[in-house]
């Protein structure tokens, strides 16, 4: 039987589907508030999205953010942040939080010492001390972290892996995902399932309708963007998107750029996350309409204007991209600040522009439109 | 004669005198609005108050600011900010500023050469280049920069130092003050002067008394706080302040702390600069009416409350300890964000309260219940 009822710490609306392709806006009920979909959703690793408030956050018009369960129990500890009245009152964000398992930080950040099917065996990459985490027991750190999406714990393959490799890790996610379905009981918590198996449609197929099988509130697409070429990702994403239920919340981990962002919302993805906005912003580089603007170099140092012509957020209405060049050459956290303030509204702004679009019917019209402009620009 | 007449670009209206000591309340009018006085100056040694925004600034009750003639020469260079419209436009700050001449820096931060009483020729601390500055030309730079108060170029000595070397610095500094006030030619800007002389009362005396005969529209204090016992600090504060012309605003130069500003406001100083709130927020310690606590400590780990429960700015309104300790023990620059914003917000109103305390003739006991908090709280 195929369980894909909502969970009833989770609901999803139907509101609009595109005609020309799989794109669709959705409107995603959580218990710490309503997310407009397509949404991107700001990345805050260790409990804060670097250099942003939680006001400037909503301001740029966030309406969830993500954090990860892997860094939050390695610092400051689970016991900490419970003690503290939870993420949401730790952090001063009172929407809605998508906690990532830490499944891909155990496999990419940390040292990895053992893994079997009971769980993995690592070294933080922190402080080097050893810690064994399980299906459960990365349930029970989501559950006590409080935030309102929860992801499975799953084991992620290199790019490129072997068929063996990828089957093996797609086998110990559907156990995981199982167990990990069983462990969770907090009501006001939904828990997502991932779909492993690489760049391998048939693998990728398995691993959906199996995790379906189980049954989840909302399902990811997890293990793209790991050096992959960008054309299997798509094809991956064009094949498989459509296959999850069409009342789930389909969730594309990790991934991108604006132009990523169109491709995925094309193939029916509502959910997105990066650090792009932020790292790109702390390091000096700008998303703009024209593409990626390198604000650091020295041709802008007398630049008049702002970042983005385009753009009405508090960086592009005050400053000219000299000053903000200047900032970056002086090291001042604040360039740091304004670009990554930019870069999450650039963001999060061309998710409402891709739901209007979506929802007058114009698309298509307005993905090769911004693409014509996007990579016009880009330098 | 003594010319104390105002400059256009900058009128005082003495609005309240202290009774019990010689503490005062003012308004000072600058092309680019009021401050009222007592005031504390947020520094933007770069072009930017380290980590907070201009709407920050003025949300924490901020009205003349700081920056540095020196740093700004030195890095983007003055034609890189005239041509982005002066600094003002530059930094998207449109209230008054007070830039320093960098005579301070130039004996601090760069590697002097030589100096004679034609200028100073000195290695910047950036790059090492050589640069050789004049009073005029300092004056032209803080013209192009466009401030509302520039500073004389003033040689600043060490502490200890001969009776005969505070002698030179004090007699070349009144050289140059009068050749800056004779090169100065910008209308809507006004100049001031600056008083040296060291912990030598004598000294002092001479010095006002002839930096008043050239005229200026304001007097700061310069060459305090080098190291010279707090005592001695105060006693110079105590004898000088009261003998400046009482229609012409008096600064005190880069100083200090809370405790400070009570001994200086009683001595009848109007105007405050320090990088005191800024850096030590960076460094994790926050001042608070209990006295400086270091959040950074792991003590605060799992604290709950504000920074300072009488404060109600952002920081306090919205955040534990806790968070804001796990921000700074994680290297996140949100942590430095929120306890930079603290500071300058707390400065800033203790000004407000020593107005108004001011004002209802309770300076001194004020004063006392202050001192005695934050003094009962330190640690």
């Amino acid at each position: 039987m195929i369980d894909t009822s909502m969970s009833s710490a989770l609901s999803l609306t139907l509101l609009c589907r595109d005609t020309n392709s799989h794109a669709r806006v959705t409107q995603i009920t959580t218990p710490h508030g309503v997310m407009d979909t397509p949404s991107f959703m700001p990345v805050g690793t260790q409990g804060t999205v670097k250099t942003l408030t939680p006001r400037d956050l909503k301001e740029a018009g966030a309406e969830m953010i993500l954090s990860n369960a892997y860094h939050l129990y390695i610092r400051p500890g689970v016991e900490v942040i419970r003690s503290l009245g939870g993420l949401h009152k730790f952090m001063g964000w009172d929407g809605p939080i998508l906690t990532d398992s830490g499944g891909f930080q155990v496999f990419s950040l940390a040292k990895l010492r053992t893994i079997t099917d009971e769980g993995a065996t690592f070294s933080s990459h922190f402080d080097g001390k050893e810690h064994f985490l399980t299906p459960e027991s990365v349930v029970k750190i989501q559950e006590d972290l409080g935030s309102d999406i929860a992801m499975v714990f799953d084991e992620c393959s290199a790019y490129p892996a072997d068929a063996s490799v990828l089957r093996r890790a797609m086998e110990r996610t559907l156990l995981w995902s199982a167990r990990a379905k069983r462990a969770h009981k907090k009501e006001n918590q939904a828990l997502f399932g991932i779909v492993q198996g690489g760049c391998d449609f048939a693998l990728r197929k398995e691993s959906l309708a199996r995790t379906v099988e189980i049954g989840f509130p909302g399902y990811a697409l997890g293990g793209l963007s790991v050096g992959e070429p960008k054309e299997h990702m798509n094809e991956v994403l064009q094949a498989i998107t459509p296959l999850v239920p069409e009342n789930a919340p389909r969730y594309l981990m990790g991934i991108g750029t604006p132009l990523d962002f169109l491709e995925a919302v094309s193939a029916g993805i509502d959910m997105f996350d990066c650090v792009t906005p932020t790292r790109y912003g702390r390091n000096g580089t700008a998303f703009t309409h024209q593409g990626m603007l390198v604000v650091r170099n020295a041709i802008y140092t007398e630049a008049k204007g702002p970042v983005d012509v385009k753009c009405d957020c508090y960086t592009c209405q005050n400053f000219d991209r000299g000053y903000i060049r200047h900032l970056l050459n002086a090291n001042e956290i604040l360039g740091h600040h304004l670009l990554s303030y930019h870069n999450v509204y650039f963001f999060i702004s061309l998710m409402k522009q891709i739901r209007s679009a979506i929802q007058k019917g114009e698309f298509l019209s307005f993905r090769k439109q911004f693409e014509i402009e996007y990579n016009a620009g880009s330098r």
